[in-house]
């Protein structure tokens, strides 16, 4: 499986990605699940991948062919749409395509493979916004209300998401929220692995920030997750029953 | 949904389970889902159930029935079996006929329907013992190693009991990592709800040692739950990236 997480601040975007994949668990490969589009000061895309891999490599060759195409047009490329909303129209339709061609394959085995992306970004002009697409190509978006959107084993990380996470927090605690997270998905569910992507777009920056893969003996990483670790502990010995 | 742990601490064995069974999200009610089997002194058995309610309501119906059959036997009664595995067994195997029973019934609907249980118990001379049965009837052992089994929505309270829950915890710390792992799944997913139902088995007492409801307005939960997310935000702005 997959752990991605994508939050909407007002200070700006932060995401997160394992790059775990299996076919079965004798088969254990490192992917990357972040990719980027970018024209720089002008539009910037992050797009964050979980389900089967086919369809998700598919989909972002296809995309990355349409921005190529010559004959590319607004309809078709995602850095030349006129809104993020269109952007996420346009991820949609080529997912769900891929992912009906790659169902119709599977289906003479009666196997069936799904895949679902988080699309985050923000063009000259308009707004930061922050999509979860489904596997048929519909989408929803984040809001003030819910200004988080996961992909992939969701569960273990969720409930501190839950209780931090608000368009206010900084940059920083977002940086800190989808960390802790991925750790307590790291801990709990062996699909989910190191090394990490995290990346940054600050509000009207128009270009990841900051980008940082975070590997397996990350020090850093590794200090933050044995101190949280500390903090739990000693939180659960002063809670009273 | 459902969420229902059950703990293995060398002190005694902690149960506890929520009461929601929804059917879509407009047809929520409450029900029992921690059933008790008792032979004051001589064998104490716990059953949580998860799934169909039409499955597990039928599986401790027949149960019972067994149990009060004056032809029953060591063969048939759960009260009677000269062991926790020949319990478990039991308990499979009407799971198991209940279950596909029920799924044969849905077939006509093009649906199907499913069931597990987590089975605790002791017999006099014998040692705790704690089982998840599978809707197929077969079943795991709860271990030194891994001392918790859960059914349900077991995703989000489960990176806490991976962190504190090992043999040697206290009966104490048990429930509260049990309430912390269950107040962590209500705050995260709608289909878990209270009120609660918690047990304590101490080890070699063949009886349940404390039972309690703990009910939606419960003082005592509410200041638990309230303590923990002040401690998980403290720790949150303690902890350095």
């Amino acid at each position: 499986m997959t752990y991605c997480v994508g939050l909407l601040l007002n200070d700006g975007m932060v995401m997160l990605s394992d790059t775990r994949t299996n076919a079965g668990l004798d088969n254990i490969a490192t992917y990357r699940k972040m990719f980027q589009f970018e024209v720089p000061g002008e539009r910037i895309i992050v797009i964050l991948t979980a389900g089967s891999l086919s369809i998700t490599q598919t989909t972002i060759a296809q995309l990355r062919e349409a921005i190529e195409d010559p004959e590319a047009t607004p309809e078709t490329s995602i850095l030349q749409a006129p809104t993020m909303l269109k952007v996420a129209e346009i991820i949609g339709s080529t997912l769900s395509r891929v992912r009906a061609s790659v169902d119709d394959k599977l289906a003479t085995m009666r196997q069936g493979a799904s895949a679902s992306l988080i699309v985050g970004g923000q063009r000259k002009g308009g707004a930061m916004r922050l999509f979860l697409v489904y596997p048929e190509g519909n989408f929803i978006e984040a809001t003030e209300d819910t200004p988080f959107l996961q992909i992939g084993e969701h569960k273990y990380g969720k409930p501190i998401l839950d209780r931090v996470v608000r368009p206010q927090t900084s940059i920083a605690d977002g940086q800190k929220a989808v960390l802790l997270s991925m750790d307590s998905t790291l801990r709990s569910n062996l699909s989910v692995g190191m090394p990490l992507d995290l990346a940054v777009i600050d509000r009207d920056a128009m270009r990841v920030t900051m980008a940082r893969r975070i590997e397996a003996g990350d020090a850093d990483f590794r200090t933050m997750s044995e101190a949280w670790s500390n903090a739990l502990r000693d939180s659960f010995v002063k809670v009273k029953i």
